[in-house]
């Protein structure tokens, strides 16, 4: 018997027949003695649909009557879950965010959670019933209702996992976890039993979209481990994401995340003297254009070499900018390739194993893929590639760590509920 | 200056055209110096929708969740209205009506307005907001959401108005006002300029569904004015639901309310015994039959004649209870006409006038209806005839009286503002 969390996304409840499943795998959970809480989102398409209506009114919807309008979404689809329990003689009530007590800051649109009230929750609970609250959305101290931006449910389900000191937070979505890369480009791709959160992070952060990031930082914050699972396949256990000492097996490495669409630039030759970075750096940023990946290389002492990637939509506003301040500063050369893609390899085991690198980089330079950029952290090594070798260089690296061959260890690190 | 809160129905939000053009009606009257509160109901076809949704789930949606459910239709016309007012650059804000303070009974899909807190309301009127407040909904003491039933948002405009002490209620609809008759039926109906409570009530209760009963009687109780107005024109006042003390120029009869689909039971000769007619309604009652119109005639001192009427779908199961009954209270017959139609004039002159009734009852003799039932209260007379003379009597009687020559004096009985 624990408190279990449960979130459903927007194509698990996208139809009524979708949200009759969803209703009984809650009442399965119910049945083995669990507490449950379910998180819903707005059922697939119905947030866009009331994002047009504000759209076709004015360029710029006020926010806080946009907030109004778009939690709506949540509301049916929680409505609706809560009637088919109800239906099926399991007793529950829903909630939208402001009445079961979320309270977020004053932004409308990106509002954070800032506290949740569990008063209400568990006298709820402790009756029995299935408390059923909409995603997405809260109240700020005027009592306005908030929404938390894109993908905020998981983040509601997590906050409110932390707020109830829950067992777990059940993710469910419509893959079956987190995959060591991304399936569809690597078909021989693991899914994995567990992730630590630092690693999560690092996924998400590189574009494998399982979980919004913010939620992954809450958990890891609260220590509250998140599982993700399918909604619409009950075999398997999905990936559990938690804090590093729980998970039991140490691996090396975990997955391969990539990011395509990247442009490379960089200044060579630049005067070496204190400030410089910050000044390349600052023109860009002061035409509001992000960077990614920056790595400085000192070729001989009077000056240095500077590159950085972004994503290609900035690319032609970036060169200009770029050679302006090549003739500015007297660089020696500037050097750009709006057609790269980034390929990271992540893993906790990596912090207190060295070779990872040397490995990596040999399985790549034995396919003939060439490194236009290289940086790390304690448990990623990210490098820089030329686009159209990018799924032979993850491939190369996937059979290089046998992560084809992480599946095996599926079933030993579930926590004990 | 004055307070004035407006209503706008489902057809008059039904699509994004119209709620800019209903924007534009707020605006002009804030432009006019007023303190604007705007009611919506959901857009056209909204509820009908979210209802499928709940009955696909099930024969009996849990009531609690089915009022969350529907409530959500006026949130998005709501906040759709305020965003596009906010957009023309007039501040408003919208606000369910749990947020805003309208407390209600504990019963679900049908609950009543207890109470109204205003200061949140006096507050944002006075930063010079126009108030956008979602209808037929509240909430009850537990803080769960609760709605009205049907036409509830005419409830709502008047409780608001009545809270606030508003100059007038404002109830825009799909027609230009209240008429003497169902202008489809007699193209010479008038457009009444002004009507008194009691006259709208017996109008209402009678077939004529501007505007919902509750609300007139809500209205009536607080002596709180309803101006029945077309959303879609702007060449006229509609009608003003007003006290009677208020009406400046006197009218005998105001309309002519009907209602088809009526039949009728006549049981004669039956022994006149104390409790009688308890005991024949009572057999009627306890089959779950609502009776609409009663009459009796005391013949001779023995016997009793006892009539009544009912809608029509009901016909056949009365009809079987009734001829038991004869046989048990040895009656002297049972006649029954199953395609009658209910035909009545309403005024609050009548009152004062003697004469009415027989100008009417004239009338139908003149084009040679038959009248089969008479039933009379202090502001209006309504007789049973056959259903296929219904139009031919409305035409007869309105003739009679004058009504198509009532729209001359429309511009004689407004309010000041």
């Amino acid at each position: 018997m624990a408190l279990i969390v449960q979130k459903y996304g927007g194509s698990s409840v996208g139809t009524l027949e979708r949200i009759k499943h969803v209703a009984s795998k809650v009442m399965q959970a119910k049945q083995e003695g669990h507490d449950v809480v379910v998180v819903v989102s707005a059922m697939q398409g119905e947030t866009d649909r009331l994002i047009q209506l504000a759209s076709a009114l004015g360029p710029e919807p006020d926010p806080r009557e946009y907030d109004m309008l778009v939690s709506t979404g949540e509301q049916v689809s929680m409505a609706l879950l809560a009637i088919a329990l109800n239906t099926k003689n399991c007793p529950a009530r829903s909630y939208t965010g402001p009445q079961i007590g979320i309270m977020t800051d004053r932004f409308h649109t990106k509002a954070r959670i800032l506290d949740i009230k569990t008063d209400l929750l568990h006298r709820e609970l402790s009756e029995g019933y299935v408390v059923v609250v909409a995603g997405f959305q809260g109240k700020n101290e005027r009592g306005d209702t908030t929404t938390l931006g894109r993908g905020g449910s998981d983040t509601t389900a997590v906050a409110l996992a932390a707020a109830l000191k829950a067992h777990e937070c059940h993710i469910y979505t419509d893959v079956d976890g987190v995959y060591t890369t991304d399936p569809r480009v690597i078909p021989e791709a693991s899914l994995l039993s567990h992730i630590s959160f630092e690693e999560m992070l690092e996924m998400a952060s590189l574009g494998a979209k399982v979980l919004q990031m913010r939620s992954v930082e809450l958990a890891s914050k609260h220590n509250m481990p998140i599982r993700v699972l399918s909604t619409f396949s009950n075999n398997n256990m999905g990936t559990l994401v938690t804090f590093e000492e729980k998970i039991m097996q140490k691996r090396l490495v975990s997955g391969i995340a990539f990011s395509r669409e990247e442009a490379i630039i960089a200044i060579n030759g630049v005067p070496n003297r204190a400030g410089i970075e910050g000044y390349i750096l600052g023109q860009i940023s002061d035409a509001n254009i992000e960077i990614d990946m920056i790595a400085q290389n000192a070729t001989d002492k009077d000056t240095t070499d500077f590159t950085f990637t972004q994503h290609r939509k900035d690319y032609d506003k970036t060169l200009s900018i770029m050679q302006q301040l090549g003739n500015e500063l007297g660089a020696f050369s500037v050097k750009t390739n709006p057609k790269v893609a980034k390929l990271s390899l992540i893993g906790i085991g990596m912090r207190s194993h060295t070779g990872v690198a040397s490995k990596m980089f040999k399985a790549l330079g034995d396919v003939g893929i060439n490194i236009q950029m290289i940086t790390t952290s304690e448990i990623k090594i990210s490098v820089v590639i030329n686009e159209d070798c990018l799924e032979k260089g993850i491939r190369a690296i996937h059979e290089a760590f046998e992560l084809d061959k992480l599946s095996t260890e599926k079933q030993q690190v579930f926590l004990e509920l």
